[in-house]
């Protein structure tokens, strides 16, 4: 079940990483089914993960790695020679990078509920041999963690050196801190929020009202016939005006016209801005399964880490985590914004935490903790070189 | 063709409103088809059109009221004593209000290509006697305005007091004044911009292609089966959100449920935010037509007025008007904000124009300009009593 992938990105072998699936609580094995935040259970949870560097010999340098909603566990590197693209944060996960895997073991597995190698709707049930589809229980980011958490157990590592994720990867470093406090020396949660505003579940809920809408979604139930592709990318872009913002789609598009020099008077798609959004929706579609996102933004809009964990208050949810903080928010991020990261780092304040707060200068909207950016990866080394491994 | 309505608002009759129709460019009649910006020509065209106030002898009174994306005819009044709602700006409109029809004859015209009683896709092609549906050319700002401009011929009127409208209304009281200079004394854009952005451009596409997926729109041709109400629904979700704002969607639901006391771990929509929106976009479906939507959204994304009246320069576009400007833009406006109200401002002033400007500290986002505010009532009309009768 396991593979070995060279980390070649210059054409020189610069590391390995290491591809891996784990399984547990399979009943069939005699394990126990966990059991879910909602209250349902599920056994035979796949785990996808990969690893960058190497663990050191008393296992003290291990950094987690969360991913956001589409992402997966191919954090960094090229898996061959030819390989078109790297991981999604390559930029940042590598020997000499941010997060340097010359001197950290790099962990990053994809989520509970999604399509890219962890058990999710699209996956078999075991009780039905069919897969799931919205038979699927609703999941939450505390679950999430829990299978992590399941991986690390099952890796032996019981010490963590950081966990850093940035949106949704960033509400499953809050969850991690609040959940294993003890486990965790560091961590940086990036672009994101204790909890989402009523304009990110607005967003969210008119996404999946796009999925839901298109007549292929047939309630959950497609995996044998046409997918809701049309639903899922209509989705999909309204995901991608929110990772971007205002300024970032003036700077990158403005009102430049797609292939023509004249408006076309058609409903074709004029404008630059139309014709990406229409790229970046059907490229989607062939990678993504539109229940996976239906589930984890759903995972979004639930988390409420005072609701969760302070019984109501952020102070109270902070207070059990002895380690330092990095915060970080960008100035054009508007789905999450600096305000957001403010209430948390005021909330850690008076929690008596450790916590460093940088608001980067970024045009580039939400995404702009995915894009390359100087600042935010020597901000990252800069803040994991004054943890101490003890 | 035409009917007499009581405007009857508090059990007593206050004023009279005026609902009627008129065709023109005719070519059964022996009239000529009216000319398209896109070089597309169309012939009998119906206007919906209603009046509230008396026109004064020397037909110097005429406030010219434009409508926005989804709105209609019916600016002000109730139908009935038993109507349940007034007219869409009836807070603005009325003796002694904002445009006091006391002093002002307001005329407000359905938009070129509306489904409210005025010719748009949905209406009989008088050619093949079917309606238009996507046989409908695409329409411009600038039609709108022609079609009105027919409608004022029609009336005898050849001067108007003010021309007023908000959001697309506003862009049509650009068009009017770079058009028609010579007929207007004073003119009131409000919450709009001379150019949409690519953000702006972006959600009107995303809505589009939401209309677009749904397979009952069937290429635009549904009056005779289902109609596309699931792409609809998401297109006037969409359009919502960026009407609210995120301070408004905080103060209105925040993350309050939805008729429950606890997550429901299922679809569908725990959160107040998310059934309001399911429930603005059923209402939606229920009075407008999606092939509609289409075509007033595409001519909103076409209107630039630097490109269209002044050779790229928005400076040039406005040289001709001599009468006096009131802008007014919205702190909370984030589709078009007023940043780009400050644009139009500084290109007036440039111009020589008379020119105020009001940012009015507004919490409810883009849908400010429709909803109670005693602010905008004054400043109308103070505004409009500054201006000369001749």
């Amino acid at each position: 079940m396991s593979e070995y992938i060279e980390h070649d990105e210059t054409g020189a072998t610069v590391g390995v990483v290491k591809k891996e699936f784990y399984t547990f609580a399979d009943p069939a094995d005699g394990g126990q089914k966990i059991v879910l935040e909602s209250g349902a259970s599920i056994g035979s949870v796949t785990v996808a993960y990969e690893t960058c560097g190497t663990l050191n010999s008393d296992k003290s340098n291990a950094i987690l790695v969360l991913h956001a909603l589409s992402g997966d566990s191919h954090v960094a590197g090229y898996y061959s020679a030819n390989d078109p693209k790297p991981g999604w944060w390559d930029i940042m996960v590598g020997p000499g990078k941010g997060i340097d895997t010359d001197r950290y073991f790099v962990i990053c597995s994809n989520i509970l509920g999604s399509c890219m190698g962890t058990t999710g709707p699209s996956s078999i049930n075991p009780e039905s041999k069919k897969p799931y589809g919205c038979d699927f229980p609703v999941i939450t980011i505390g679950d999430m963690v829990t299978v992590q958490k399941a991986l690390l157990d099952h890796l032996g590592i019981n010490k963590l050196f950081s966990v850093i994720g940035g949106s949704v990867g960033g509400m499953q470093v809050l969850e991690w801190c609040a959940r294993y406090p003890e486990m965790i020396r560091s961590a940086i949660p990036l672009a994101t929020t204790t909890r989402h505003s009523a304009l990110a579940i607005a967003f969210n809920e008119v996404a999946r009202q796009a999925i839901m809408a298109d007549p292929n979604w047939n309630r959950g139930d497609y995996y044998c016939g046409p997918k809701p592709d049309m639903g899922l990318a209509v989705a999909r872009m309204i995901g991608h005006i929110t990772y971007l913002s205002d300024e970032a789609m003036r700077v990158k598009f403005g009102r430049k016209l797609h292939n023509r020099s004249a408006l076309s008077f058609d409903f074709g798609g004029d404008f630059q801005v139309e014709s990406y959004l229409q790229y970046q929706g059907k490229k989607f579609v062939e990678r993504f399964d539109a229940n996976s996102f239906l589930y984890i933004t759903k995972a979004a809009d639930y988390f409420d880490l005072a609701r969760d964990h302070g019984a109501g208050s952020l102070i109270k949810a902070f207070s059990k985590f002895q380690g330092r903080y990095l915060i970080v928010s960008f100035t054009s991020d508007w789905l999450y914004p600096t305000y957001q990261s403010k209430e948390m780092v005021k909330a850690m304040k008076k929690s008596g935490l450790d916590v460093s707060f940088c608001e980067i200068d970024a045009k580039w909207g939400h995404d702009a903790f995915l894009l390359p950016h100087t600042r935010l990866g020597s901000l990252i080394s800069g803040f994991l070189k004054g943890v101490s491994f003890n």
